[in-house]
Formats: C-alpha cells, sequence, structure tokens
C-alpha cells in the first residue's frame, strides 16, 4: 500500500481546448493495465477541441454542468453524477462547460 | 456516446462493514476490460473489514478525512485529493473515517 505523491496540475494544451482547462492525475496504471484516470476543470466557456481515445472514456460529473456531444450525434448536458461513455469507435467529442442551468 | 442510467444506491454489507456504507457504481467495465470504478460513502465510524482486490486498488478521497491500513504496514491518514494505491498482493487494508481532523 502507498500513498502516491501528487503530480503538478498541467494546464491544457492551446491545440487541444479553448479557453482554460486544467487536469490532475488521479492513476496511471502500470503495464499490462492502460488505466488513465485524472480529473479534469474547465474554466466557464472552455472548450475541448474534437478527440478520441484509444481506450474508450468513462466521464463521470462531479461539479458543474455542462456539454459533450458526438460528432454523429447529438448533444447531452451533463450534470453532477452523470457517467457518460464514449467508446473508441465514436469519432470525437467535445466538453463545452459551463452551461446555463 | 450513452449516457450511463445512475443505478440505485447501495448499502454495504454487515459481513464487510462496520457501520453504514454506502455505494454508487460509476462504471462496470465490459470484456475485456475488467474495471470497476466506483464512490464508496463512510457514515461517521463506519470502516471496512480487512480484505483485497483481485485487480489492485486505487482510492481517490473526495471530501473528509480517514484512516487507511494494510495489514503489513502503518496506518495513514487520508485527506480530499489523496491517493492511495494497493496492490493485489497487498493482504488487506480497512478504511475507518472520518477521524478526528
Amino acid at each position: 500500500m502507498e500513498t502516491l505523491p501528487n503530480l503538478p496540475c498541467t494546464k491544457g494544451a492551446a491545440q487541444m481546448f479553448t479557453g482554460d482547462v486544467y487536469a490532475d492525475v488521479i492513476y496511471t496504471g502500470k503495464e499490462p493495465s492502460r488505466l488513465c484516470a485524472n480529473t479534469v476543470r474547465f474554466e466557464p466557456g472552455a472548450r475541448a477541441a474534437w478527440h478520441s481515445h484509444a481506450l474508450d472514456q468513462v466521464l463521470y460529473v462531479t461539479e458543474g454542468t455542462g456539454l459533450v456531444q458526438s460528432r454523429d450525434g447529438g448533444m447531452v448536458i451533463i450534470r453532477p453524477g452523470d457517467v457518460v461513455y464514449t467508446p473508441r469507435t465514436n469519432s470525437t467529442g467535445t466538453v463545452p462547460c459551463p452551461t446555463a442551468s
């Protein structure tokens, strides 16, 4: 059992995000695990560029409200407690947040 | 992309916990994934019996303070933002919480 060190918070790269987005690593798995768990904070109006994830993505909303969309589908309002699953085959998604409540 | 349904909150089984403990499923992976992500809430004074996890465990503390211990090691105070990794080979752990701050 070990308490893992808190790594420095990193700001999202400009080519991936519009506005200010900050990420903290919770855990990065060791081989053969390929798990990545992060907290990601979007400042008001910030959003992610269209992107995809090689091993699917599970979004778990802890605070605020936002919008998430896949390129081939509709936009969904997300609120605390919501879980959004995006398979690797689902081309891309974006997360503007927060919206008006 | 899909918003997953919120499953009913479940109360921890008496043989696994002392006091009231409540769990909500965030996500359960589909094969070949074996990921399980849950939120677990410990009422004051509640604790988990000694146990282990077949695929390691990562605890990420979001609220409150608590104690976590492995049978072969010391007790650690956990606070929001802390991440505690317990490998499958690490016999067992317990989580009384909250402690006095």
